[in-house]
């Protein structure tokens, strides 16, 4: 586990309403993905369902389940290509409740869920929000954690991934365009790049593009490398597009910055106790 | 406290083994904010004494104690100014020790002093670390927090600054300029943005230029505003140089980025525990 592999984002555009177009394209995306050698692929979040549903009603008619058509269509390719697979989608609870959820589903078969943690604005009127901290999964590429879109906005979530040895954090995102200067990079991207280079490890934020009833998206896919230098990725784009980057996971492994430093021994927990 | 105040940087080049030239180039930084209009001035880390001690020793001779003739200069200036200063000095500590320290110095004449907590590389043989968080002080246009440099690399640190209220950070640093790829932005500020944003408040990070023994630095000072912008700065310069921006800091209390969505109350503290 030491070697270099190709990494994929797939910058898609879900259309609300209209999941098996979603999830063609998505198959698709995962199908050229591997044909330009990637060993991994990340998705948007939300990436078969779309985003901005009306009400959490709305949702649960395009939620499902772990075991979903949709989700074994992804293993099934996953396997076909051995090509690993991260993609958001809308998650089925009980009692006509839904997460924002994204599955890592590996060649073997295996898949690894989460629930986002931090709810962006209309979305805390829709989902449940996850209580689990972001997975790390050893995979044959290395161990890659998961999160989502604004658990990205909180440097504390990011370090947990970190402290639990994730060498390459894959996060499918959608990232509403707002106003902003137009000189600069969107913040979006650069707080990527700094989670990236303060826990020393590789970030890929797959991000969508597509109007979708009256929002549009950064679509500010970025790959980044530990040193939270930009890969790939990271203007602004408002198509479709794939973006790879060479990259070896292991040297994450490597937390020193300097004769004596290490991004994470260095850090002083007995004094933070005012996070908590 | 809601108005609007000019703030400055004064990246300035220390020589080491020169206090007085060091303690007259400060002078005239701090004089030349003020008729800049400036209602706050922030000078590099360890901006008196320079920066690559030899050792322990070396440091210690060129060490002062909080009511040296040179902070007493700055306090001085800012007094008939009407400026806060905030800058970094080498600390005289008993039985030999040494603190890489700043100082913030108020009009009328209080002063806050902060150790770094998180040294950086040879810093680990010269300096005891603090162990105190970041102060955040109230002060005339608002409550400015202080830390120093590579503290600024623990996103826990400054967080814990945003929670005990700070709208302004003023960040003394000395840069090292490393190798990098030269089409990127400097990491070092990618991260002043990145703190800012994901806390709401302004950050003010004054570097120094100028090479001192066979080290050069970014020269990257960057003043920030509460979205993590670009105010002034942020590009490498090998100059001394005062760059002034126009901020509310009380702008910085809201802390809202969305109907729903508040950067603070967002957290889940209650998740964080592995952090400690």
């Amino acid at each position: 586990m030491t070697g270099t592999y190709r990494v994929a984002c797939q910058q898609l555009a879900p259309h609300i309403g209209q999941p098996q177009l979603n999830l063609e394209r998505s198959l698709a995306a995962i199908r050229d993905a591997a044909l330009a050698g990637a060993r991994l692929v990340v998705l948007p979040e939300l990436a078969l369902s779309g985003y901005l549903f009306r009400d959490r009603k709305e949702a649960h008619e395009h939620a499902e389940g772990r075991d979903s058509p949709s989700l074994a269509a992804w293993a099934a390719l996953a396997r076909t290509h051995q090509i690993i697979v991260v993609g958001g989608f809308c998650e089925r609870l009980a009692d006509g409740e839904v997460a924002n959820a994204s599955v890592l589903i590996e060649p073997c078969g295996r898949r690894t869920f989460y629930r986002k943690a931090h709810l962006w604005d209309g979305e805390t009127r829709i989902f449940t929000p996850g209580d689990q901290p972001p997975p790390v999964v050893d995979t044959a590429i290395g161990r890659v954690a998961m999160m989502i879109c604004y658990d990205l906005e909180f440097p504390e979530w990011v370090r947990l991934a970190a402290l639990a040895g994730a060498q390459l954090l894959c996060a499918p995102v959608n990232w509403p365009a707002g106003p902003r200067p137009p000189a600069q990079r969107p913040a979006e991207v650069i707080r990527v790049q700094a989670n990236a280079s303060v826990n020393r490890l590789f970030v890929l934020a797959c991000d969508r593009c597509g109007e979708e009833r009256g929002t549009h998206w950064v679509g500010g896919t970025a790959l980044v490398d530990a040193d939270g230098h930009l890969l790939a990725g990271g203007d602004r784009s408002q198509h479709p597009r794939m973006l790879l980057a060479d990259i070896a996971p292991a040297e994450a492994d490597d937390k020193c910055i300097s004769t004596c430093n290490h991004v994470l021994r260095d850090r002083r927990p007995q004094l933070y106790g005012a996070l908590l």
